[in-house]
């Protein structure tokens, strides 16, 4: 047993270093020296062309649009633009790095903003990162867009800028770390549930992890018709009345865990259906897993390092197992979800990305795939149609 | 007599009207809905590109920037980024319409630094009006771009929002409404002396308009060698002791105005070589012009309408006259100098776009015009090798 137990550790942090992304990743980074450009849909060789895209051609639509500002939809890239934007104080799996290490991921979502919904992405990275300056500095540039995408803020402060730049702004708004993620894994939840043929309401479900991601799936799962859920933390189960619960996880002692469970990780587990790990790397081990319930649904979405590899879970006697890694089966990724929410919300008006467009899109998501396998729980991001079947229920 | 005026006056107000721009204008903006595309330099169209622009392999590129911050220039789009911000308090000839109104006008400008210098601007209009509040927002998302084009911010709130940031800052920033006017200025001013035979050091210069363009100018000025200039603002020639004259007003007074005169645009202009309108049409008439020394040197520079029409000017006597618009001869634009200045500061890291770099600038435009003539004193924005010639001088 010791010995295998070794080997299985070593194909795992072969795996998980994934030296090849990162060096060719490095290599390509500095070929492109930037993965954007900011290109002109029209020429400037005639003076004619000048007169027209500029002065003094232009200032007869700068005052149309001082007298009709809602026609900026009309006149100006405000139509087909989202900022992307982050102070960079939770990113990826490497925590507060700050703006500028930020700004490649911030770059690399708005290619896939481009790349699969034709939208103009505009990454911004702030080097402010209280509540009241990132309000403040999203509030002023606001006008310049069609939607605000805020991501990597780290949590709680995150949930209440995103609240609060809701209820302020006339665009869309959403914190795709939570989000989308929780869309995308309720997505996947439909199908796995077929897959081990239960009734979805009457999951049990335990998440570990209470942060940005593991509050949005809690409350998404709750909407979706869930009632038995538990959360954990890094003090274990969170239960109404344990010492030192503060703000939103204050909350979610109040909505979960109705059987009042007190205790570690494993007696959160134990008899679960599901479980979903939004946490970090080790949090998760086959000695959980052995402990669910039957056909044990895992999702493991710590990125690159799951809570717990596919493998072992598998061991653990887990049926159906997902990840956030594209080199395994069901991978849970948010760019299945935010290119066809912000494509939907911008084509349409849609200001409010409520509850029910969430269970609509996860419904809409979950569709895509015709017959679940254990192996096939969600679609992959390249599946075509995917952003026109999700814009289709932005309402 | 009175007939043919009538007849001028026709005239002018069919160019100044220019309802072909406008209604072309109108008509492309709303067919590109937006004059701005963000793209992505790599597709995502497999596995491996989707793993090396974006998660997990953009990881290492964040975990290197997030120890070494400086290389942002070889990963990032940092290198080749400059934002154009504006809070639409003084939108071209339009006043204060606002951060929406502003857009297209922010946008053309991006489609000009793409254009012309490969550079990839990003728009910004902003919905905070103070110094302090647009300083901390521009202070904030700083990080994403290489160099900052302030723009259309009125007076005098822009010369300490510059100031604060030059100072504050560790990338170039630069208001084009001030330093781009003012250079270019300067370079048609080199060789509209030429054409007149004077020499530039003795030229005795009245400058109509005391806003941004109109200090920034006279600023240039005196360190071009010039020591003659009186300024007028809407209550007449600024002088020492002026009733009620405040804040930066006050300084000119101090350095301009040497001989102490008092009174209107008419004591201004009488005997001076120069004429520089930045203020708005109809505050230089013949009369004006008549006034002046001779072989007078006007510059009508208010957009799209001048202080006075090139042939009214011409009728009074001025021998070299210079415009906003590319309808007359000898432009003055300020998109021969943005381009270049902001391209040769990216690629050489030059943080500090200093008064030797603006007349070295100068200098140098001036020099693309191989033999100054009246109808000739400025490069159209469209010369070959502009952008190259200006950015060359950037050190």
């Amino acid at each position: 047993m010791p010995v295998k137990k070794s080997v299985t550790k070593k194909v795992v942090s072969k795996k998980v270093i994934k030296k090849d992304y990162a060096k060719m990743s490095l290599a390509l980074h500095k070929k492109l020296k930037g993965k954007l450009e900011v290109i002109s849909k029209s020429r400037l060789l005639t003076r004619d062309e000048w007169s027209t895209m500029y002065t003094p051609g232009v200032g007869a639509v700068s005052s149309h649009l001082a007298k009709y500002p809602k026609d900026a939809r009309e006149y100006t890239m405000k139509r087909n633009s989202v900022a992307v934007i982050s102070d960079g104080s939770a990113v990826l799996g490497l925590g507060n790095i700050g703006p500028i290490a930020a700004l490649p991921v911030m770059e690399g979502k708005c290619a896939i903003l481009k790349e699969m919904a034709g939208i103009d992405g505009f990454p911004i990275v702030l080097d402010v990162h209280t509540v009241n300056e990132i309000v403040a500095v999203v509030k002023a540039l606001a006008p310049t867009y069609g939607a605000i995408n805020l991501e990597d803020i780290a949590s709680p402060l995150c949930f209440e800028i995103e609240e609060r730049l809701k209820a302020e702004l006339d665009i869309p708004v959403m914190h795709d770390d939570q989000h989308g993620t929780a869309i995308v894994v309720l997505a996947g939840l439909y199908n796995a549930t077929k897959v081990v043929k239960k009734k979805f309401e009457s999951l049990r479900v335990a998440v570990v992890g209470a942060g940005a991601a593991g509050r949005a799936v809690t409350l998404l799962l709750i909407k979706a018709g869930i009632t038995d859920i538990v959360v954990t933390d890094s003090k274990g189960i969170i239960y109404k009345g344990r010492a030192g619960l503060l703000g939103y996880k204050r909350q979610l002692a109040e909505i979960t865990n109705l059987g009042q469970k007190q205790g570690d990780v494993l007696r959160a587990v134990t008899g679960a259906d599901v479980v979903i790990g939004v946490s970090g790397p080790g949090t998760i081990a086959k000695v959980h897993v052995s402990a669910m319930a039957k056909d044990a649904i895992v999702f493991a979405l710590a990125n690159p390092v799951p809570e717990i590899m596919p493998e072992d879970a598998r061991l653990a006697g887990a049926v159906v197992i997902a990840t956030g890694r594209s080199d395994f089966s069901n991978q849970i990724n948010n760019s299945l979800v935010f290119p066809g929410i912000f494509r939907g919300a911008l084509d349409r008006g849609v200001n409010n990305i409520t509850d029910e467009i969430k269970l609509a899109v996860a419904k809409k998501i979950a569709g895509l795939v015709k017959k679940p396998t254990a192996d096939n729980v969600i679609p992959p991001v390249m599946t075509p149609g995917l952003v026109k079947a999700v814009a289709s229920v932005i309402r």
